[in-house]
């Protein structure tokens, strides 16, 4: 049942229709800036994309120039990309070729001297819990700390000097629960694994049957502070909710990744809307990782909507992007192909955008602390005046 | 240092430029909807609108037919406009004029049968908190109760039938401290005052020095029960708060109005982003409003932004529009000049929404009371995590 993508992306249709001077304008108030500062890539990382047939687009983000402090640059990346086998394959042929793919991927940030790059949700698998089958899929799931992804991540982090934010489904070995969770790990450019997030809010929504296989995260919200800056990952669905964001700015985060999993017809005109709100409410970056291409399964599975059983799911959009904390934000990547975004931030804007908005400042969060606790109670009578 | 409106807005842009195709699913993803959705509006409303030089404009959102509960419909409007006279006329005459001019409008309203109007904020007065001068501007607070505005708008009220919103300067006489505010009021349909809704979060921002004005409310996050609907008002820079959009979603708002007094140079890609993200967020319809035309002081002011003083603020650039739970929207009102608003709703959208994407199920909202109570002290420790 999945609908047909026809249109690369809002960008393009703009670029080819609209005169110079209103393009800009409609930049400007669409995107926050007329221009995309575009930033130049090198031929290294340019070539290892034409041969591997992903796009490669970088944009720069400024700070002001301040007395005391030094700029603080860091290059990040974000990857959207489709699966690289059949989901009739045997799931370790499955794991290797996507692999295999986000290795190249990786030789490109790495080329191009990216310091912090963000895989998709789940990236080591389709997106298979629209089945609802817990056989073969959850042989996806894997250890964080040392199963074969983080392992073969390590290398990379190490050989790039990298800090790659992986996002899988995990298996918890360690307690001997077996339970699955739906983890983003952090592995350190060290080569070390800094530690993982575990998913906050579930979805129970159309084709995304996620809570029948793993259960909202119990690890908080941490920050982790890489020697680059300080991250944090909110993963897919929690995107839309504005106080999962809230805590990882008051836990201090300067970059929140989005790794994402989500379909046009179910999310496309919010995609642009959640992140970034995110990233103006709480004075830091956000980046929104959505994968793409459509994923066919072996058997035939119903997504609660009164059409027919059918075996696809998608196409996922892509349309990846980052937005700073002024509102300003880059144009997406493509709707329909594999992708590295590159972005470079001048972390400094984050404190510079809390000095000029003051959103901190005059958050009356105790008040909030109060009501929401108040709220959540069975009891709670809401504030409502009748005449 | 106004800078210039040359662009009416996005909207005239796509539509004049994009082919047909592709100008319908650059509205689907930008605007949730590839149609407009575009109501007639009756002919003794477009001859008020015709006579008087202001724009109107009217838009539909539908929802699923219910078996047990029969549609919720309710026509709203909002109100931008620029002041009527100029800076340096009376007070009286200065207020006087800005109620005539809306008394047309609510004409236009009342025509075409909108149930609940909002105005912009302190829409009875020029924005004059950039001149940081007390007197005259503290002439405009008035009696929320039983001041002049109020009192003007009963009769308009009971005459429509009309529940009206109105932002005012509120001078708390009762109380008999003087101290002012910065005030919605909510005047029931029967003409009756239902209550009022004090600004939740004050800028200290550029020329937005309100702060040396008013202080944060202290009416917490009141919905209004009116025979239309729950409505909420969160006014102007409380936009810029996601928890402050969201307690009025925990009290039950099904339309949560923004009136706000804003400059491009500042905000304007923020603009369609924060009220649609809330809109998403909490499942309700939210209506952004904002006022138009530069505004002239008689003496001089500086801006904080190391430029000459000057005697001008502005442009408010207007672009009042309408979100939807769904993530949806309307079009934008122009950039430049006086407008009236409507859209008809069914209410049953929200909880269909609810059920659809669960994030008041999914919310935590317990943990976020706590995380935030813990995070407001201050000897919070941030949960960091380092190698």
């Amino acid at each position: 049942m999945a609908e047909k993508i026809e249109f690369k992306n809002l960008e393009e249709s703009f670029k080819k229709h609209l005169p110079e001077n209103e393009l800009k304008e409609v930049k400007r108030i669409l995107y926050g800036r007329a221009d995309d500062h575009e930033l130049s890539i090198n031929d290294a990382a340019l070539a290892i994309a034409a041969a591997n047939n992903f796009e490669i687009k970088s944009y720069n983000f400024s700070a002001a120039k301040e007395d005391l402090r030094k700029p603080k640059i860091v290059k990040i990346g974000a990857v959207q990309n489709s699966i690289a086998a059949l989901t009739t394959d045997p799931i370790h042929i499955q794991r290797n070729k996507l692999h295999e793919k986000i290795g190249k991927i990786i030789d490109a940030a790495g080329a191009d001297n990216v310091n912090v790059l963000c895989l998709q949700e789940a990236w080591t698998m389709p997106f298979a819990f629209c089945t609802r089958e817990k056989h073969p899929w959850c042989e996806f799931a894997e250890n964080a700390e040392n199963g074969p992804t983080t392992e073969f991540l390590k290398n990379y982090a190490r050989k790039y000097n990298m800090v790659i934010v992986s996002p899988i489904l995990e298996r918890d070995e360690d307690r001997g629960s077996d339970i699955i969770w739906n983890t983003a790990v952090v592995i350190s450019n060290s080569g070390n694994v800094m530690g993982k997030h575990r998913k906050n809010h579930i979805p129970r929504v159309g084709d995304f049957n996620e809570s029948t296989y793993y259960f909202e995260g119990n690890t908080g919200h941490p920050v982790f502070e890489t020697q680059f800056g300080k991250i944090a990952i909110n993963i897919c669905y929690g995107r839309h909710h504005p106080q999962n964001w809230m805590m990882f700015g008051l836990n201090g985060a300067e970059i929140v990744f989005n790794p994402s999993a989500t379909i046009g017809a179910l999310s496309e005109p919010l995609w642009g809307i959640e992140a970034r709100n995110a990233a103006i409410a709480n004075s830091y970056f956000s980046v929104a990782i959505n994968r793409v291409g459509t994923e066919t399964f072996p058997n035939e599975f119903t997504s609660a909507d009164g059409k027919p059983a059918h075996k696809e799911f998608g196409p996922f959009y892509g349309s990846s992007y980052v937005a700073a904390p002024d509102g300003s934000r880059t144009p997406s990547l493509s709707r329909d192909s594999d992708g590295l975004l590159i972005a470079q931030l001048d972390l400094n804007l984050c404190r510079q955008i809390k000095d000029k908005w003051g959103f901190r400042m005059t958050q009356r969060l105790s008040l909030y602390g109060e009501k929401f606790t108040e709220a959540s109670k069975f009891d709670y009578k809401p504030q409502i005046i009748k005449e």
